[in-house]
């Protein structure tokens, strides 16, 4: 059994969430190939060692001297060395460092400095051998992931190893220049490093105690969800609710890995496993609630439209000839409602507007904004009956005005459409319903 | 204050009929402006009028004698005649019709014939003047309804008289040849004669008592709507719930003229009011309930869908290509589900897939059919809180799995999917919580 185990950067921000990790990474054997990020924050207003490292680049970039800036960044490594007692030196690294970032060597090699010399530490301190993501994780010259010719190169390198840490977010192109994921991109070089070594299991260590039910600044203390598949996270995660890169996802779920969201700082905790499938009943009806404020509504009204073939995809034609990518189009009979997030589609609002009346000749056109979208996932909700009722009973007795639903056939989630200022008061009703009921 | 009368033709079956009718109208003297059907069914196996001219006018297309048809087709009306005990006769009309059949006149003019002989008798029973319509409902060359010559004749015509009956269903082109409506066309001479002589009610007598709330095949006894607006009724006729021509509601709708549904066979039952809008608090939360069977639904499954920009117009586009309208698309995250006719679906299925595939390439696609749709219609549902989820909760407790939930943000109506062996379960359902409970 393998398991590839990922920690993030709070998990590795002193001495002391090392000597966690250490212990965490000592306790399972399987635990042998490591991936880490760079140091976050230590404490609420402390700054992320890769920030430093942006702010240190901006700097050379702007011809100033680094020296200090770059002692700052040292300074946290050095600080978790002498707390682990290791007989490591940096000091090579760190000229390496000055040297290309006065040679403006690029914004992402900047940024990857941290989780590279992250993984130097770690690797130090665990006794595992070292190897640099740029020897195997592969971009191509314009700068997109390889997957193929990096899953050659993973498996070839690490496969021949017993044990291994990894630096996260980042790897290379083929002219050995670094390039990095988007932030928080550590996340998908585990996903693709257990995927490379085709593990059993990708844990991936953060500091919370797995997914939340609802996001925890509108709940207080909301339940972890046990188990989630990948579609039900990629709904939520979609909506709003986030713990994992997004791109982390897919490596992994094409080859059936399950992950485990872990948490450094309660390490007994089982976290959330996300898989493929489960036949495991869930503990509540709903696996979660999330959800997004910040969007318009366009109601078009014509007697007689659903007899007219072509007027959805007409509408939805404006909407694309104005690079609006619309959210759901709910429609009853004479009337089409189009949901588009306001942002996009405030500035160009009048365009639409004499868009739509020039293809459809609409008897009346409405918009509303200020609203938003929740939606509730369950794979539980298509065992159980009632589901909607109690949503919607629980809604009203909230006094929340419904704007909108829309339930596909998937039966996998209901996407309610509220008003702005609603938004946390259903969110409240639907947790409460479902979750604080059955507690 | 005028008003216009149509009579449906249950209402003018028999003598007996004829004079509840003459009775409905003497009782209130506004009632001037008559339109008459041509006499329906005086028992549930008898045959309409209307469709014994058709047979008729058969017969004579084959080149067979119809002498004996046509002097059966006298007899209705002579048995009117003499119940009325009117020195009448019809005996002219009926050697022209002969002539005109044999000559191979027209089916429309055949069909006329029903209307035309019964608002004759009704004329002379009444003692109000007889307009044939043909002089004053015109239709184009191509046979498209000629609104504005009609509009101009009609109150050319008729606003120069205190009385008059004109038969329905039927009108002349500029050359004279007769041209019906669509069968039941009765309903919308009765609104374009409204319309012309600005009257300020049309009432619209039939053999039931209104709009009833549901299918009474389905809800035994259910109680009558007493006002619904015509969005709503346009709602419930879409659904399948249907009193009036729909063709009848545009005349009147657009010059604000009420229709009234009434009962010839009780006469003190005020029936449903038609209005454009009503401050008249609903008497129940929901106005109506109406639904088909014979849908099915195309659920499309693709990773990121909604950061496509133009997802949702290529799957439309797919289905215009094959001619196929579609009833809704509700969505959710990474998914949508088309619900169209199944039976204009069915054998264009594998077209569709395939064209669904080369457009969107999605992930997957899966098919459900033997689906219907039910809709509930109220505009008290946008007062009233807690509609959804009583309405889902109903559901739920009557066992029913709501594969479908589309409501956008107009808040008059609620479209639910449920499979066909459920639709008739699920009416009830929604009729008692909403009607039953209240009574």
């Amino acid at each position: 059994m393998k398991k590839v185990v990922k920690f993030g950067g709070s998990s590795l921000a002193s001495a002391e969430q090392f000597k966690k990790v250490a212990d965490i990474i000592r306790q399972d054997e399987n635990r042998r190939f490591v991936v880490p990020s760079a140091p976050g924050k230590r404490f609420k207003t402390d700054t992320k060692v890769t920030d430093m490292l942006y702010q240190c680049y901006a700097l050379a970039e702007e011809g100033q001297n680094i020296h200090k800036a770059l002692q700052e960044i040292a300074e946290r490594y050095e600080e978790i060395i002498r707390g682990l007692s290791l007989k490591l030196s940096l000091k090579e690294e760190f000229e390496e460092i000055e040297k290309k970032f006065t040679g403006l060597a690029g914004k992402d090699y900047a940024a990857s400095r941290g989780e590279y010399l992250n993984g130097i530490v770690l690797a130090a301190y665990l006794g595992f051998p070292f190897v640099d993501a740029a020897e195997i994780i592969r971009f191509d010259e314009d700068g997109n992931f390889d997957g193929n010719t990096t899953q050659d190169l993973v498996s070839g390198k690490l496969g021949t190893m017993d044990a291994a840490v990894v630096p996260g977010f980042y790897g290379a192109k083929p002219d050995g220049s670094i390039q990095t994921f988007s932030r928080g991109g550590s996340d998908v070089t585990g996903s693709i490093v257990a995927k490379g070594i085709h593990a059993d299991l990708y844990e991936n260590w953060t500091d919370v105690s797995g997914f939340l039910v609802a996001d925890p600044r509108i709940i207080k203390n909301p339940e972890v969800i046990e188990t989630i598949t990948y579609r039900e996270l990629r709904e939520l995660a979609y909506m709003g609710a986030t713990v994992l890169h997004e791109d982390a996802i897919f490596p992994v779920r094409r080859e059936g890995i399950p992950i485990n969201i872990r948490n450094t700082n309660d390490p007994e905790a089982p976290g959330t496993l996300i898989v493929e499938n489960t036949c495991r009943t869930p503990k509540y009806t709903i696996t979660g609630i999330a959800g997004k404020k910040g969007f318009a509504s366009i109601s078009i009204d014509k007697a007689m439209m659903n007899a007219e073939i072509g007027f959805g995809r007409k509408v939805l034609q404006v909407f694309e000839d104005n690079g609006i990518s619309f959210e759901h189009m709910p429609s009853g009979i004479d009337t089409m409602t189009v949901f588009v997030h306001q942002s996009e589609f405030e500035e160009k609002e009048q365009r639409v507007l004499a868009g739509l009346h020039r293809a459809v000749d609409p008897d009346s056109i409405d918009l509303e904004s200020d609203l938003a979208l929740i939606a509730v996932v369950g794979r539980g909700m298509r065992a159980t009956r009632g589901t909607a009722g109690r949503i919607f009973s629980a809604l009203a007795h909230a006094h929340v005005n419904v704007k909108m639903i829309d339930q596909g056939s998937s039966e996998l989630n209901i996407i309610i459409g509220v008003r702005n200022h609603d938004f946390e008061l259903a969110i409240k009703a639907i947790y409460d319903i479902f979750v604080s009921a059955q507690l």
